[in-house]
């Protein structure tokens, strides 16, 4: 067993690796969320995760690739290959390497029973092939299924195995894994880095525009721009330690008045989110109306809790009819104009706002698809429309690309224009006539 | 240089490796897809990507992994760190391992100048870091960016560089690379493996059911099952080559029958796609009233092309107020029983249905966040409710677990209801009394 050590105290940071099981991720039909997931909570307290493999669960393969990791690491993550069918062969392998018999454990047999016994199932054999842990090691409790988390210890050194459903690891990261990290003084009390959020400015011009602020700091500072669809980040961390948290943030926080409207928040919140922060502060709410995000756009706000305070509702048009029978859109602005039109997305914008009693009106209509549009629009063509207590506007974008890529675009894009349009009305200023975003 | 062999000859499959460089997707800001995307490629060719390895993109770790990779596999590629900027390290480790000099290529200089003057820049001193191939190597040009690909062949090895940018490794993943490892013989013609998608039961369920099937194969089938929010997927396939693909079919073929209702699809189909398959057949419509799922449902059959024929269109609520206003829900029905109960489900769900003119609608209503119920309802106890064109009904589900997981989880069960309903519909029979998918 490894003695605690305190945080911040050792001269090299612990080393950590990742491996990720399953042939699921290797053919491209699950994506890999175990390293996004768990390499943000680590960043989160102040470690970069070193190492990522994902390989097939084939026996030794598995022994293969946690001898390797163990030779390498101070923490090796394991994720997957727990559940009770043949092809989870995590547990065996594992021991196996570690040396370790696997002992049945009537812990986890009877939280297995009692979970099935729940949902109103029988326990069957295969089922209890979840009940073993190893001899040295410790069982960390599955509260979202019946695969227990495995911990074992020895010579300074961490496995944690982990169970592959998300919504099975991810509590169990957080409220388990987390902790004991911590007490072993594997973790610090901070991030890595601070990340500052911006819209409506290109990843190179983002870069030129911030350099006579973080040049100066020379080797120091280390900095990382990464572009998203409708946002682009900017990271600041020092890797020697020169700079500390607070002068980061220092630095941040400069950047930010230089950037004005462009930047967003500081750390990882949603567009949806800093939207809503405004819409909360100033007592007002948003109806929604989309056509060619299908559900995206009501999705960035009924996400967050509490919502209801703040987000009316939503409107999902597919067809010109839902159009009109929903958001009473008159039927001769449709045929002159057509569905995917300014006119209509004002029109939209009001009749949802207006159906659903709120102050403020998002709507997004256009072709997102692959088939194109009808009536001259180009495929990726999107109008915009706001309605705000002070009037209604509407704003043509266009994205080419492939379906997913617009309409992600298109819903960040209207979400900025709602933030800039929030923070005018904050300040005072009443007219929507600030710079609109040119989201790369 | 390696001879061309041919496909399906070599007795055994070439090996593959990804190689995926970058901090961001080690600290979770950005999602692997190129393991997505070049897993689903290759697997679809008949190949399993045989490991993934995600690194910082620092010389000596790229040069560690490179030489690695290419100790245990015929085919390595590398993504990532191609830019023109000082932290973009990978040509050079690479150059390092093979051995190489890397030479200055004027074909390429000339791209990238030919690039920077269509959008009207200059071409600057770092971006000419770009112009450098591997001496005995090949150039992929980049139709979408400045950093070509580089292609290097050695002792029937080739090692691949791609560059980040998704919109510039697709395109030359599929245009360039792929037709050269098909004149390498390092494809098959057809998918690795069949995949039968099944809704309502459980993992180790399935596995017991299908084991009268597939047992008797022994170890000429390999069988891999992969549990999701609602969903649970059985691939067969036979690495040995001793079933070939027909049988495979012939084998899915009879679990699917033995599997009933509780069969979705062969392959990758959603089970909005399923479902809209079966409106389409019917000629029916669907319009969808969601209060706890916040415009997922919408989402999954607004993201299908030419989805107007069949989806009409959806609504989502958050406050009381936007059930009244938009389905009609009575505000006495709304006091007496609550907003998240069956009395309002089905009153949403025939409100929808009769406000947008559906044949069918399908509604989702109850507590899917943190900040749990009012009136004696739990958190994560979700109504459903169906119309039909023989009657509305409601079923209440329970989920404990994060929000992101009940909301998937009850639009998959509301889903593969419909599913179920319309199949039903489809043989002739009108009651909704056969098994609801008990889902885990």
């Amino acid at each position: 067993m490894v003695s605690s050590r305190p945080a911040e105290s050792s001269s090299r940071p612990a080393r950590y690796e990742l491996l990720t099981l399953g042939d699921e991720l290797l053919l491209g039909l699950t994506a890999n969320g175990h390293l996004s997931f768990v390499g943000s909570q680590l960043g989160r307290r102040g470690v970069l995760l070193q190492r990522n493999v994902t390989v097939t669960d084939e026996a030794a393969t598995i022994e293969q690739e946690v001898r390797r990791s163990l030779a390498e690491s101070d923490v090796v993550l394991v994720t997957g290959g727990l559940g009770p069918t043949v092809d989870d062969r995590t547990r065996e392998a594992v021991a196996a390497v570690l040396g370790q018999k696997l002992v049945f454990d009537e812990s986890i047999r009877d939280a297995i029973t009692a979970r099935f016994a729940q949902i109103g199932r029988r326990v069957a054999e295969n089922n209890l092939r979840q009940a073993y842990r190893f001899e040295d090691g410790e069982v960390l409790p599955n509260a979202n299924g019946t695969a227990p988390g495995l911990w074992f210890e020895r010579d300074g050194k961490v496995v944690c195995l982990l169970p592959g459903p998300p919504n099975e690891l991810q509590p169990m990261f957080t409220e388990q894994v987390i902790p004991r990290l911590e007490r072993l003084g594997f973790l610090r009390q901070r991030e890595a880095y601070v990340q500052i959020r911006t819209a409506g400015i290109g990843e190179s011009a983002l870069e030129l525009k911030l350099q006579p602020v973080l040049q100066p700091f020379g080797e120091a500072l280390s900095v990382a721009f990464c572009a998203h669809q409708g946002h682009v980040d900017c990271r600041l961390s020092s890797p020697s330690g020169a700079l500390d948290l607070v002068r980061l943030e220092e630095i941040a926080g400069t950047c930010a008045k230089l950037l004005g409207e462009d930047f967003i928040c500081l750390g990882h919140d949603s567009l949806g989110r800093v939207c809503a922060d405004l819409l909360r502060e100033s007592e007002k709410t948003l109806a929604v109306a989309e056509a060619a995000t299908g559900g995206l756009l009501a999705h960035a706000f009924s996400d967050l809790c509490g919502a209801c305070k703040f987000f009316a509702g939503g409107v999902v048009c597919c067809s010109q009819d839902s159009k009109m029978l929903l958001l009473g859109v008159p039927e001769c602005l449709m045929l002159q104009h057509g569905a995917a039109s300014a006119e209509c997305s004002v029109a939209m914008a009001t009749g949802v706002a207006e159906s659903l009693q709120a102050d403020y009106g998002l709507a997004i209509t256009g072709f997102a698809g692959s088939t194109g549009g009808a009536g001259g629009n180009p495929i990726g063509a999107i109008h915009l429309a706001l309605h705000t207590p002070q009037g209604t506007w509407s704003r043509q974008l266009s994205y080419p690309g492939p379906r997913g890529t617009v309409k992600n675009r298109s819903v960040n894009a209207a979400l900025d224009w709602l933030r800039r349009e929030l923070l005018r009305a904050r300040s005072g200023s009443t007219a929507s006539s600030s710079k609109f975003g040119a989201l790369q």
